[in-house]
């Protein structure tokens, strides 16, 4: 809000031509340590994923992710509409994908024929949509074997930070270093208003996408407003702040309810994390006014259970916590 | 030929305005006793299917169909292409669609939130794309089903002749009878030069495809030879003798290879069957000229096998079929 | 500010599912005196205009605008991507639409045969890019015209409340009572950060704009930041308090011009001039400090003279403005 | 037909990988005198220019034309579809682009700026929609003007012979010789079937049309066929002659209707005229069964006239045309 302010007087310059903006590209340059990266600012994650891959894939390629990734299952088509026509290819049911699911997924789509759409690009999410956080090894070893097939890489940032938190490791370092040409950093799912920044660590690739953001509309008149928000979250290290805060208290659930003998589904979580609860249970939280996603189907039978989502947010207080913690306990 | 010849002196109207293409599209509606549909003609089934689907769906949407459906994986992302982004879903990973698959599907997709692309269509193949045939009560449950949700339903016709060969019935049982809103009823693969009949059994559904054609040019300007080679095609029952005596070779190659031990996979063929050869045989076969599709990565040892196809074409003699058969037993 | 600052603590849910979005569209809902209407928001104004035309044309028809028109020359083809490749047919060759202009684009593009794209929408601007604005009576022909022909009428609202203040009318006189389909009330242009508002006056119409605004990603998550900002530009007037200031001190420049002898090309102007100054009095003023858009290619000789535009803007001061004249004036 | 009975039978791989077309890509590059050209076969015009619009352009540029291509009025919006939404710009209002249009062009829409969508191709035909032809020197000071800009050159060849015809060059001196990227060498317009070549001179800028072909269904599986139509077409010169033919048809047509007194507006035709007959003479031919394409709305009185249109093809024959000269001649 701050930031904001500052950047609300005085006459600037429109779509990104403005010091607010310069400042923000130099500062996130400087944070992945890529001087050279082009660095694009938009004001949500779905167009800036998509984007990201029509500037990687032809339209008669393929995407390899997983079977749940966010931009294959939760986005309305946005990268089939962005890339012209590319398919997504789940190469795991799951969250994560491993080196032999995607060995297998290019024996079957990567004939060198006219026919099949072959791979353009792989995908990855860290930390996933299950909330499990790849080791930078993993991530590396799926990056290695996607670059020697020709791939392009893509990290799908929606949770970057809670992964770099996580991981200890640097944004560098989960990226570029292990071979990721283009990274989504997110902003908005850890405390910014509305932005995300999309970085091309090879300017060559980025090509075509000042364009892309354009005709699109992602690229905004007063563009100062984005880059005073990523300013903000950057500077002083706030968005690494932001996620070890809300990866801490997203432990301090998994330990309370894994004390309560509840089932964490997630296995190595940063700040969201999938657990199953009785249905008697699950029935009991939300009359008594808890709030937490669950997926529907619980199946029937005293073994009845529901699957449910805690994302912990940047802001969510320890006393909120500790009072869910408590609702259970009083449950079960 | 003699149809092509037929039409080739003389001044005629282009674009379909002939009567040559007047005469296909009764005749077709004549077969399919649908006295409104509406006929469109192309020279390939690869648009003729993707131009059906860009008109029952909106690019937000999913297709479900088969894991092995020529639409996902042949056409290299033509129905996206045609669709403006829509998704296609394999609802198995094999040929054949089941209830509960498809059930499974939309329990998944179709969550009535914008964020997820919910089914538009369901897309069938009979015969399937590794040879099996669909009973029509099989079909009907799968389209029921469909139906219900208030999706639509595309017959992919490749082999929609040899479909209704082997089931006995009458184009008519095989789609709009059962619930099939469009079909693509093919000649190309049946023994036409170039020529695929799009059939929309409710008018209203098929708005917007003449223009779809147009801008994608697949409106021939010199129709009438699409249209000699589809009346040559339905006149008489050519279609359908043709159908048959694929069939009807391709079931005395199962008989052989069965006799001589060799796993038929195809379980409900038409005129086409997959199956499986050791290693060693498939070699010597091939040494000694035999010419069918296999697939690659037979495995190693003395239980490597390759899976092989062989495509019955109305026009595969007794004694080519004989020939390979003894070349088999010679090897085996 | 404030009203971004209100929302910016506790929980809401995501995605336009919130109290704040309720009120932004009642209170727009109510501005229009439109009680059915779908309204909806996003951040800019480009794709609010492009998604509005993909929803109200089909692909293979034309988008009769002006030659000047923002969607047709500013936007990098938005239009053209977001129809999925409709063709935006230019009437006249500047920015002010003609009944007789109008009836030869459609003598020439709607035949009535396949093969011409012929004609889905009207799209038009009040106030105009060249600062021109269109008398009600002027929309009315055009709109009446354009409905008669069985087309879509789109208001391209970049400066809608500019042309409001101008015409002394009401925003349903401007848009509905009048004619218009559909019409973007832009806010960032006028004063407000990023946020512009889609009325669909006929619900109807609307399909598909829901789904079309997820999968090109202007559907926000944090979507309370919006709608608050539309929030604070509607309640007591002050969308059209600013607008009337910027006109008010727009006219203020005109007479200061115009009592100098500068040539203003503007007609009908409202917050937005173009006028056309001696080269060497343009230099000067460069050399000065002046800002201002102006065209390239000023010509040779003594009559050499350059086109300029000035907007003002709501927060434009009467002691810039008068600096600016001074400055004219000293050199002229 | 003879050439179509001649790879009737026999089994042949499928989707080009065959002798027959083999052996009209080396006719091809042979007779443009380009041993390293792509070449490309499909059944049709329309897709067979988008395709290659597609293959040069990105979807953020600009395809300056004539305000009367084919491209652009009759292909119901297929550039658009096939580049993904590239504009076409008209250069001029008729069909004859100039240097000067063509620079006016680029001063209006190449800004530099990503708001503007700016050239990437120029589209030429020859002979034009209206039936002249340019001279060599014409095109290449429009193909020089266009290099020098970083444009790429595309040459729809519908009338592409006649041209070469009436001009007496060679095809690589209309062609790569003068600067084209890409030339439609058109056969269904001067006799043949169905098919089109598309050549690339530099195999480079080919690099995507394989799968763009294959994605929008325009790889034919039986390809032998397009291929036997182009051999037989280019064998012995048969194209040449039947353009030659063409063009001397048309050249008797004008010099009878000049001494008729009747006006040819075609200043330099190859086989096609646009000419004025007098409303009185026009509807008396119609009535007497003369045939031929005309223009509406003649206008009103004395004055009025109709613009008609004669396209001479290779078969008309000298009686047809000496029967509608001696109609012509019996009405005026």
């Amino acid at each position: 809000m701050e930031a904001l302010a500052r950047v609300n007087s005085g006459y600037q310059h429109g779509y990104g031509n403005d010091p607010e903006t310069e400042a923000a590209k130099a500062a996130l340059r400087e944070l992945f340590e890529a001087p050279e990266a082009e660095v694009f600012l938009m004001p949500g994650g779905t167009a800036a994923n998509a984007l990201v891959l029509g500037t990687l894939v032809q339209p008669w390629q393929a995407v390899y992710c997983s079977g749940l990734a966010h931009i294959h299952v939760d986005e309305c088509n946005a990268p089939e509409f962005y890339t012209g026509g590319a398919k997504l290819v789940a190469a795991v049911p799951g969250d994560r994908i491993t080196p032999e699911a995607l060995k297998k997924a290019w024996a079957f789509w990567d004939t060198g024929d006219v026919h099949q759409p072959f791979g353009g690009a792989l995908s990855v999410t860290n930390t996933t949509e299950r909330g499990n956080t790849y080791t930078l090894d993993e991530l590396k070893t799926l990056f290695d074997l996607a670059k020697g097939r020709g791939l392009a890489v893509h990290l799908d940032g929606a949770r970057f930070a809670n992964a770099v938190a996580r991981l200890g490791c640097t944004p560098a370092e989960m990226s570029w270093k292990i071979g990721a040409d283009a990274v989504v950093f997110g902003g908005t799912k850890n405390g910014c208003m509305a932005v995300e920044a999309v970085i091309f660590f090879d300017p060559e690739k980025a090509r075509g996408l000042p364009f892309r953001r354009m005709r699109s509309g992602h690229l905004l008149s007063k563009h100062r407003y984005l880059a005073a928000q990523m300013n903000a979250y950057v500077a002083d290290g706030l968005w690494l702040d932001l996620a070890r805060t809300a990866n801490a208290t997203c432990a301090s659930v998994v330990d309370g309810l894994t004390a309560l003998g509840v089932t964490i589904e997630t296995e190595t979580p940063a700040n969201m994390i999938y657990f199953r609860l009785p249905l008697r249970v699950h029935e009991a939280l939300l009359a008594k006014g808890a709030v937490y996603y669950h997926m529907p189907e619980p199946g029937d039978g005293p073994d009845a259970s529901v699957r449910a989502r805690l994302v912990c947010d940047w802001n969510l207080s320890e006393e909120a916590v500790q009072r869910f913690l408590d609702l259970v306990k009083s449950e079960i």
